[in-house]
C-alpha cells in the first residue's frame, strides 16, 4: 500500500481526492491538513463522508505531512504551494502539486505570469503531470506539476495535430467552458448561485494564466514556440470542462489524416476516448470520471478543423489526473483507483 | 461470481445498475435488454460506457435473460414486469422488481391504486424490498419487489417514530421533493429543460400512487391501519428526493427518547446515518450513493416532530437499494458494490 | 408624480424596486442610496441597467433621502431600519420598510424572535402592508410593515380556511420551498452555486423568524392564537416561492365549500389567482409579477385540505407588493406599474 | 392602434410575442392561431397569461389572421411560413415571419441549405430585419425576415470590424452558446432536463443553418463573400446567447481604433451596449429586454481581436427584435414596447 498524505484538503480538489482515495485498491489515505479546518473531524466538515473516513484535518506542517505518507499531494494556492514542496521533498517523500508552481520549464514564463519563483532549481527535475505526454517521465518523477484544468483538455485536443504537423500552429484559438467548481469553494459574488444561474459569460479574456502553460506545451508538441488565443467562460453547472479548438489546416491534410492521428496519437492512453465520426462529446458522459473524450471534424469550407473536447475539470482536470500520477509514480496499474464508471444523469 | 441480468437496462435505473455492476466484485454482467434499443450497442447508447462495457441490448425474453444469470433486475413498465416476472421465477432465476408489481401484500390495495392484477398469488411469496425493515425475509426470498423512490425515504424516515409508537399515526404527513430523474428518461413537456428550470411545482397532490404503498408499510410499523397526505413535487435538479416528514407525538414523548428510537431502530443499518442535533442532511450530501440521512427535532410549540430524509433517487430510490437486495439475496455483503462515497459538488 | 426614494438599494430586492419603479407611470425615483456603494453609477453596479436610468448611489441619510421624496422605500437590514424609519416620518415622507421592523402589533412578539425594539410606539401606527387583508388600512397609512416572502405565500393561503372557520387552526402545517435570490446578495457559502445546484435542502427547521409573523397573522383571521409548523427549504432556482399548506377541515365542511370560500375571499383581489379544480400552479408561471396563484384539494381519506401557493419572492414578496403598497397609499391605482405579464420560461 | 396577429403563437417565441404586445401602448393583439391548440383559451394553455388575455387560440387561416389585422407575425416552423406568408400579403397585411424563408437574398443559398423555395420572387422583395443594419428599407418594407437567434449575436459582434475593413474577413471564427429555449418548445431528449443539466454540448458543428445567414450579412458589410467556422453549443440555462468572436486584425490597426469603430457604428442604436474597456458582458444583464451588449479585446499577443456579445435569444433574438421590426414598419418609436428593463436575478 502506498500511504498519501494531502495538503491543502477542504476544497473541492480535496474533497475529490479523498473520495478516490477511498476507491483505491492500492492506497492508503493517512493524513489530511487544513489551515482553516484544523482539528475539525472531516466528516463534519463534509457530512457525505461520515461513515467513510475517519480523519481529522491536521495543521499543514511538512513534518506532519511526512510522518506517515510515501507521497503528498499538496492542494494549495499557488505560492503556498512552493513554500511547503521542498521541504516535503527533503523529507523523502513524493509530491504531486496541483497549483502552477511546477507547471513551467521556465521560470521566466512563470514569473511573467505569476510572481517570482522561490525555487527555480525544482522547475529543471519536476515533470509536467499529463500521462499522454509524459508517461515515462512521471514513472521516474519525485515531483510532478499536476496540470491545470483548462490545459489538460486543450492539450489533449490539438497535440496529435501539433504532433504530426497537421495544423498550422499560429492559428490555434481554444474557446473553453468550464463548470463552476474549477473557481474553488470559497465564497463570492462571481459564484453566487443567482449571479451564476441564467448568467453565461466569458471572463479574464486574453489573460487567463492558463494561456501560458497551454502555450508551453503545445510549443513542445510543435517544435517551436506557439502563441494562442484562449478564452474562457463560465458555464451554469457544477463540474466539467468543455474546450472547442480550432486551427487551420496545412495544405493537402485530409479528414481521414487527421482521423488516423487521434487513433495513432492515443492508442496506449486508457482515459482518451475517441467519438465516432460526426459525433461530438458532452460533459455529461465524463462526469466522475478521468476520461477525456474526443471529437473532431474538418470544414471543407474553411479549411480548419474544430476538436471538441471534455472532461471533468474536478477529476481529470485536477485530482483524477493527480491519482493517476501516483500510479505511473509508484509503479501501480494507471487506471488503478480510476476505473469506475462516469455518473449519469 | 453471481451472474446477473437486465430486463428494461436502457433507462436512468438500468444506467444507474449497469454502473454500480461495474464497482461489484462478486457479480458479472452478462445481460442486457430493451425493447427500443434492441440489437444497438450499449455504449453507442450511453457513450459515458464507452471503454466500460462491450454488451449489446438483446430482446426481452425470458429464456435470453436467464440463460446467463442468475437473478435479474426488471426494470419495466408497471403491468409490464408482471408479464414478464412469473416466467423468469419459472426458469429458475431469483427476480428483483423494480416496478410497484411486487410490492404490495393485499392484491386488492394493488387493483384500487394501479390496475388489475395478474399473478396475485405470487403476492403474497414477494418480499417487500426495504433492507431496514425486511433484512431476514429477504435473504430468503426468490422475489423481491424493490420499493418506490418516495416510499423508501419517507418510511424510512418514520419508521422509528411508529415502531415505537411515539407519534399519533393518524398525524403523519410527508411533504416529498424530487429531482427529475425520478421522471425517467422518456421525453415530454414536463421534463422539457425550460419548464422545469425555475418552475417548482406539486403533482399529483392527494392522488399519487406511491400513497398506498407508504401506508401499507407505515400501517404494518403501527400495527394498524394508516392514512396519510403524502405530497410530491419536482424539483430543478437531476438526483435526490428530500421527504420532510410531520407527525404529533404522544403526550410525555421527549426529544431524547425520539433521538434513542433513531438510534436504537438503525443501529444495524450501514446505510442509513443520523445527523447529529440540531442538523439537517441536503441531497448534495447522498448523492451517487445507497445511503439515507436523517436529521429531526421536535417542535415544543406545536408538539410535533419534524423528520428530513435525504437520498438518491436513483441509488437508493432504485438501483443502489435493487443491489443490495440482490447481496442479501445471494449471501453477499450488504454493502457489496456500494462502498464508494458520494459525489461533490 | 409621486417622488420615490430607496434606502438600501443595492440587493436583489432594490434590484427590483428599481426595475418596478422604470415601468411605473405615476412614479419617479429620484434618490438611491446605499453605504457599500456610495458614489458608484447605479448603472456601473448594475450593468443590465445601462441606458435605463441614470442614478448615483448616495449615502443613506435621512436628509439625502427625503429631500426629493413623498415616500421612502427602507430596504435595509433588521435593526438597520428602525435606526432610520423615525428620522424619515419626522421629515413628513411616507415610509414602507421591507425589514421585519414595523410587521409587528406586539412588541414582545417582535422581542422574543428578534432583538429589542428601539420604537415599539410605532408599531401601533403602523399597517401590515398585505393589500388583500388590509387594502383600506394601507391607503391611510404613514408607515407600512411590508411583509415577509414566506408568510406573504402561507398567509394568502390560508386566510379564507381561517376566515370562515372551515380548518382547525392549530392543525395548520405550511411546508415552503424558495429560490434561493431570498437568501439576499451577500456572498457566502449557502449560496455557492456548486452548494445549492443538486442540494436540496430544509433550514431553519422549527426555528424560522417568518414563524411569528404566519402566526400573528393565522391568528387575527381565525380569532384566537395560531401556532404552526414553518419549514423552509431552499430550491436550487433564483426566484420563486412554493408553499403547501396542511390543515385538517372542520367536521361536514365540503370540498364546494372551501372552493367558495377561495372565490368570495378573494373577489376584489386583482393578483390572487385561482387554479381551476385540480390543477396546481408552478413558480414558473408567475415569475416577474405580483401574482399569487392558488390551488387546493380537499383529501376525502384524511379530511385534509391541502393548498399550493405561488410567488414570486423577489416581486410578490418584496418589491412588487411594495409597489402596490405605494399604490395604495398614494391614491393609485393597485395595478399601476404592475400589470405587465409573467415571464417565462 | 396597429392591430396585430400571430401565426403559431403556442411556442416560446409566440409567448414573448404576446407578453411584449401587452405592454406595447401602441398596438392591439387582436388574433393568435395554433394548429395544435385550436379552440383552446391562451390563458388555460398557458396559466401565466390569466387575467392578462382573453385570447383563444384559432385555425391559422389567412382569412382569419388577417381579419382584424395590419401585421401579421408569422411564428410557423421553416416551409410552413412560405406557404402562408403569400396569401397574407395579398390580402393587404404586413408580415414580419421568423422563420429563415425570407432571411436570404440568394434562392440558391436558401435552397442549398434548407429546402426548394415556393417564393423566390418574394427574396428580393423582402428586408433582413436587423435594424442596425437595414433601419430604413425595414422602415419601407411590407416584408421582413426577422434574423435567427445566433446570426443576431454574431453580426452585431463582427459588423463594425468588417464595416470598416479592421480585420480579415477569412480569419472570421463564431463560437455560440445558446440557452435551451432556442430550441423550442416541443419534447425530446435532447431538452430533457436531465440530458441538459450538467451536460454542456457542442451540436452541428460545421454544418449548422445560421452559417449562410451570418455569412450573407457580413460578406455585404465586408463587400466580399466571407467564410466563416461557427459552431453553437447547448448551456444548462433557459435564456441567452453568448457569441465569441474571433479576428485577426489588419497590420496596424490600434484597440483605439476599434474603440471607435464600435462607437461610431453603434451611435444611433438604442438597443447595442458597450462595455466599459476591459469588460464583458454576461448574458444575465440582457434577460427579457431587446439589447444586445458587447465586450471586446485586442491581444497584442496574437494579433486578434475578441469580440463577446450577449442577447437573450427569445426577445432581441426573435420576439423582441419582431416588435423593433413592426415599430419600424408602422412609424412607432423604434423601442415602443421595448423600454422594460432587464430582469435580474
Amino acid at each position: 500500500m502506498v500511504r498519501v498524505a494531502i495538503a491543502g484538503a477542504s476544497g473541492y480538489t480535496g474533497f475529490e481526492l479523498i473520495r478516490i482515495m477511498g476507491q483505491h485498491p492500492e492506497v492508503a489515505l493517512t493524513t489530511i491538513t487544513s489551515r482553516a479546518q484544523m482539528g475539525q473531524r472531516l466528516d463534519d466538515f463534509y457530512p457525505a463522508f461520515r461513515g467513510h473516513f475517519e480523519l481529522v484535518f491536521q495543521e499543514p506542517d511538512p513534518e506532519i505531512l511526512t510522518r506517515n505518507a510515501d507521497l503528498v499531494f499538496t492542494a494549495l494556492p499557488h505560492q503556498a504551494a512552493m513554500d511547503m514542496v521542498p521541504a516535503l521533498l527533503d523529507r523523502g517523500v513524493k509530491v504531486i502539486d496541483l497549483s502552477a508552481d511546477y507547471r513551467f520549464r521556465d521560470p521566466a514564463v512563470y514569473e511573467a505570469w505569476y510572481q517570482p519563483h522561490k525555487t527555480p532549481e525544482l522547475l529543471t527535475e519536476a515533470v509536467y503531470g499529463l500521462p499522454e505526454l509524459y508517461r515515462d517521465a512521471i514513472s521516474r518523477a519525485r515531483l510532478v506539476g499536476n496540470p491545470g484544468c483548462y490545459p489538460t483538455s486543450i492539450i489533449l485536443a490539438a497535440a496529435p495535430l501539433l504532433h504530426y504537423g497537421l495544423v498550422r500552429p499560429e492559428t490555434v484559438i481554444a474557446d473553453s467552458k468550464s463548470g463552476v467548481s474549477g473557481a474553488g469553494r470559497g465564497a463570492s459574488l462571481a459564484v453566487h448561485f443567482c449571479e451564476v444561474n441564467e448568467g453565461f459569460k466569458a471572463y479574464k479574456v486574453c489573460e487567463h494564466r492558463h494561456t501560458p502553460e497551454i502555450e508551453q506545451e503545445l510549443g513542445r508538441l510543435a517544435g517551436r514556440p506557439v502563441t494562442i488565443n484562449f478564452t474562457p467562460h463560465l458555464v451554469p453547472m457544477s463540474r466539467g470542462i468543455l474546450s472547442t479548438v480550432y486551427a487551420s489546416i496545412e495544405s493537402g491534410v485530409s479528414p481521414e489524416r487527421i482521423d488516423e492521428a487521434f487513433r495513432s496519437f492515443y492508442t496506449e492512453a486508457p482515459f482518451v476516448r475517441l467519438c465516432r465520426r460526426g459525433e461530438f462529446p458532452s460533459t455529461l458522459q465524463v462526469r466522475g470520471s478521468n476520461h477525456c473524450d474526443l471529437g473532431w471534424r474538418v470544414d471543407p469550407r474553411t479549411q480548419r478543423v474544430v476538436v471538441v473536447s471534455v472532461i471533468d475539470n474536478l477529476t481529470r482536470g485536477a485530482s483524477g489526473q493527480a491519482v493517476c500520477n501516483l500510479n505511473l509514480m509508484c509503479g501501480l496499474p494507471e487506471t488503478a483507483g480510476l476505473a469506475a464508471a462516469p455518473w449519469q444523469p
